[in-house]
C-alpha cells in the first residue's frame, strides 16, 4: 500500500487511525516543532497509551528506538522502530491547555493542545474519556540529578522523524504545539506545520 | 481540634476528606512502606491532582518542601508544608494493578493500588472518573543522566514523614503499596501498615 502523507496544521490538531502492524513517522518538517501525540486503541477509547505504564514498563524517562508504550491495561500499544533525531522527546509533561496560557498571562483564546486532541477525534466522530499525559514528541525538558527540569529549545533538525509500529488498531492524534510563549518550539516562537507519514 | 490518625492498613487503602488549609501527615511507621498517594477535589471529582501538571508548576521531577501540587485544571491542590525523610519519592511510576501482577507472573487475585483506590473511595460513596497517576511516597525510583530508571528500597526511616497542606477540600486517598514480587518495599518484601494524621 502507498504511503499517505497528513499534514499537521501548525497549532492544530490531526487524528488519524492506524491498522495494527503499520508504521507511521512523525516528521518534524522545519526541525522546530513540538508535536503532542496520543494513541488509543481504536476499539475502546477508555484504553490509551499511558505514560506512567509505559515508563515503568522500558524502565526510562524517555523511550529509545525498540522500547514499547504501553495502554493504561499494560497492553502494547506503538513500538518506536525508527528515530533520526537525537532521542530528546518529553514524558513528563501536560498537554498545554487554556489553564496553562491563562497563568502564562495570555488574554483571550490560545490555542492549545488539549483543545487540539478533542478537535481532531472529534472530526473522526470520536471523544476520549480523558485527557492522557501525551507523548510530546522532540520536546526538549533536559532532567539534572537533583531533579530540575528545564524547558529548552528542540534538538531536532529539519526532516528528522519517529517512526512507531501500531501494536493494535489504533487512533493516534497528534498536535502541533502553539505554545508561543516560551521557548519550546525555538527560540523564535513561531509555530509550524509538522507532518505524519502512514504506511 | 484534635490531630486525629488513621491507620492505611498493609496492602490496603484509605480515603479521608481534609478540608482547605488542614494538614496532613503521611507517616511510614515501619520506615520501609511506599504509600500511593491521590487527591480530589471534593466538590468535583472529575478535578484531582495531576502528576504531569504538577511537574510542570514546580518544574522537577520530585517535590520539595514548599512545593505545590497541581490540579488537571492547574489549581493548587495540596502543598508539601514538611518532609522528614530523605525526600526521595517518586512522580514517574503508575499505581499497580491486576495487569502489573500478571505481568509479574502472579497466578489469581493479587491486592493491588488502583483497586485499593477504588476501594477507598468507595467507603466514602465516591469514584474517580479515571485513575490519575499516583504520588508514590517513599518509593525510590532513581533516574540516571540517560534516563534510565531503577527500582530500590526506600530511603526512609521508621516514623519519617510527609506533611501537606490542602489548598482546597480535598478527598485525599493512600494506599499502603501492596507490591511483594519487587522491593519498592523494602529488600524483606513485606507490606506494613502506615499512618496519616490529619489535623
Amino acid at each position: 500500500m502507498a504511503a499517505t502523507k497528513w499534514t499537521i496544521p501548525a497549532r492544530k490538531g490531526l487524528a488519524v487511525k492506524v491498522a495494527k502492524g503499520c508504521t507511521f513517522s512523525v516528521v518534524n518538517t522545519h526541525g522546530s516543532q513540538v508535536v503532542d501525540t496520543w494513541a488509543f486503541n481504536a476499539a475502546d477509547m477508555a484504553e490509551f497509551m499511558s505514560l506512567e505504564h509505559s515508563r515503568a514498563g522500558f524502565r526510562r524517562l524517555v523511550s529509545r528506538i525498540g522500547d514499547t508504550y504501553l495502554t493504561n491495561k499494560r497492553r502494547p500499544i506503538v513500538t518506536v522502530t525508527d528515530d533520526t533525531s537525537p532521542g530528546r522527546h518529553d514524558t513528563l509533561v501536560a498537554a498545554c491547555d487554556v489553564y496553562r496560557y491563562q497563568q502564562l498571562g495570555h488574554q483571550g483564546h490560545h490555542d492549545n493542545c488539549t483543545d487540539n486532541l478533542r478537535d481532531a477525534l472529534a472530526a473522526l466522530g470520536l471523544k476520549a474519556t480523558e485527557t492522557p499525559a501525551p507523548l510530546n514528541l522532540f520536546m526538549n525538558i533536559p532532567w539534572e540529578p537533583n531533579g530540575d527540569l528545564f524547558w529548552n529549545e528542540p534538538m531536532s533538525m529539519a526532516g528528522d522523524a519517529v517512526t512507531f509500529r501500531a501494536d493494535m488498531d489504533i487512533v493516534a492524534v497528534f498536535s502541533a504545539c502553539p505554545m508561543d510563549l516560551l521557548p519550546i518550539n525555538g527560540k523564535d516562537c513561531i509555530i509550524r506545520d509538522a507532518h505524519v507519514v502512514v504506511g
